[in-house]
């Protein structure tokens, strides 16, 4: 009897779309499920964090929280969507201190305040592991709405900010930098308002994955160009290949179509930078341009389930 | 420093809506958040169940996927709502079985077919403590939406079904029967359009704690007749005054306005009958009136945190 450990989070997750969505009506290979309502979709997701996986042993409660409320939100923002509300649901043990929860509470509020969405709800439970679910509805006009399928060969692909955040958590122990995770949802609106965007992604685990979830759900290839990846400062050649499958990053992959592509690269955004890395090929492989040779970028970003 | 299981659960829960929502404005003490949007009222609700604290030991999956569809769903049955969708987060651990959540996802499944709600999205991460948050999305009109305040005194105390569900499970050990919860939909949307029903809840936590929900909700009082209430054939004198403050009933507790009493109580519903209980009174205490006497409902449900 196979174990969920043999299988890993990837095949669960296309079995279970298979399951819920065999006619794919509701978007569930997305950072979000779709829900056609009026002139506008809603746009419904949630993101579980728990201690053993996802939280750095020293991070502080007002960390915890305000990157359990951002990592959702980056989902709303990959869509082009404005949020509506939050909820959380937090499985917390007996012994938490009333001082603990208060403060992984004000790290919720000052990122939902900070991106004025308001906590609509959720639910206390007591749990041996300290398991924080963030629940995000938003909405997107139908016209608007990004989705991961739309790439063409030939459209530029682009990110915004810069890659790398894991490895400083991993190497300088900068767990409250990296738990400080910005979601992209002005960036994101503006792009999904610019009608030049054909496909967009967060880059939750890793920009080698992610780059091959744009592929599979578009039906094309990537060339990605490792000269031009904006990564973060002071990394050196070997943190910046192991910077391309690090999770954490929680920036956007998106792709413009080629005759606007020149207006997007060059339109200033006040959240910060985009860049250039790459273009959509008309194969179905996913390649990295390193020193003028070309590679094939393997899918090797986090993987729940297997641990790798 | 105080610690969690010395506040409970329900001091936990009035803090935080303290701290998020310290106007009122988005109804956190209510079954579900209400966003307002157009011409309707976007309901959101979670609820989280663990191995530790829900699931008895000999739960078959399908049954406890039910389960948590349904305690959701419930959630925006008390609303007077129509479901949307929902979306689930899957903690699990690594050593789980394929085979027990392709069992556990075939309930939710069967659950939401049932009630014709589709499957939006949803998380899975490993986790040692078997964790289940569903999420459920409605939509109810703004001038139909049931709320927990609106009972003025003079209005009639009914409820959907039977009391007493939880009590079985314990005595008889018919943990699929206490699992497999009916959410009345169908019902709460009958009772939110007929205009006649003033406050509503879901019996989650016990009769006595939901009636005092209602009371506080409303500030008013309520006199509950313990020989009208409709007990789960067979319970003995004993088992039927544990079943005022036992959880897993889910029934539909709502109040009724005088003038259309008769014609609510009167009326054939499809899902299950609706008995009347008591009364709202015009002080703030809750009683029980057995045997010709009057003695105080005490706010005796299960409390998590403090397990009891």
């Amino acid at each position: 009897m196979s174990k969920l450990s043999e299988i890993g989070e990837r095949d669960i997750v296309a079995s279970l779309i298979r399951k819920f969505d065999p006619k794919g009506n509701y978007s569930l290979g997305d950072d979000t499920g779709i829900l056609d309502y009026g002139k506008d979709n809603l746009l419904i997701t949630t993101d579980t964090i728990t201690k053993k996986t996802h939280i750095p042993k020293d991070a502080e409660p007002e960390d915890i929280g305000w990157y359990v409320a951002a990592i959702n939100l980056s989902d709303i923002a990959a869509m082009g969507g404005h949020p509506l509300g939050m909820l959380f649901s937090l499985g917390l043990p007996t012994s938490t201190s009333a001082n603990w929860l208060d403060r992984l509470t004000d790290g919720i509020q000052e990122c939902c305040s900070k991106h004025r969405v308001p906590v609509l709800g959720g639910d206390t439970k007591e749990n041996d592991n300290i398991t924080i679910t963030g629940i995000a509805l938003g909405t997107v006009p139908k016209n608007q709405t990004l989705r991961r399928c739309g790439a063409r060969p030939g459209d530029i692909l682009a990110v915004t900010g810069q890659i790398g955040r894991g490895i400083l958590w991993e190497r300088d122990k900068a767990i409250s930098q990296y738990l400080k995770v910005e979601p992209r949802l002005k960036i994101g609106q503006q792009l999904a308002e610019s009608g030049a965007v054909t496909s967009c992604i967060d880059i939750s685990d890793g920009l080698s994955t992610s780059t091959h979830l744009l592929a599979e759900a578009s039906n094309t290839g990537f060339q990605v160009e490792h000269e031009s990846i904006p990564f973060v400062p002071g990394l050196n050649q070997k943190e910046k290949l192991l910077a391309l499958h690090y999770g954490g990053d929680f920036e956007l992959l998106f792709t413009i179509r080629p005759d606007k592509a020149e207006q997007i690269l060059n339109q200033e955004f006040p959240d910060c930078p985009i860049t250039q890395i790459g273009y959509v090929t008309d194969d179905i492989s996913v390649s990295l341009v390193k020193d003028d040779a070309s590679i094939p970028l393997e899918n090797k970003g986090y993987e729940h389930f297997r641990g790798r």
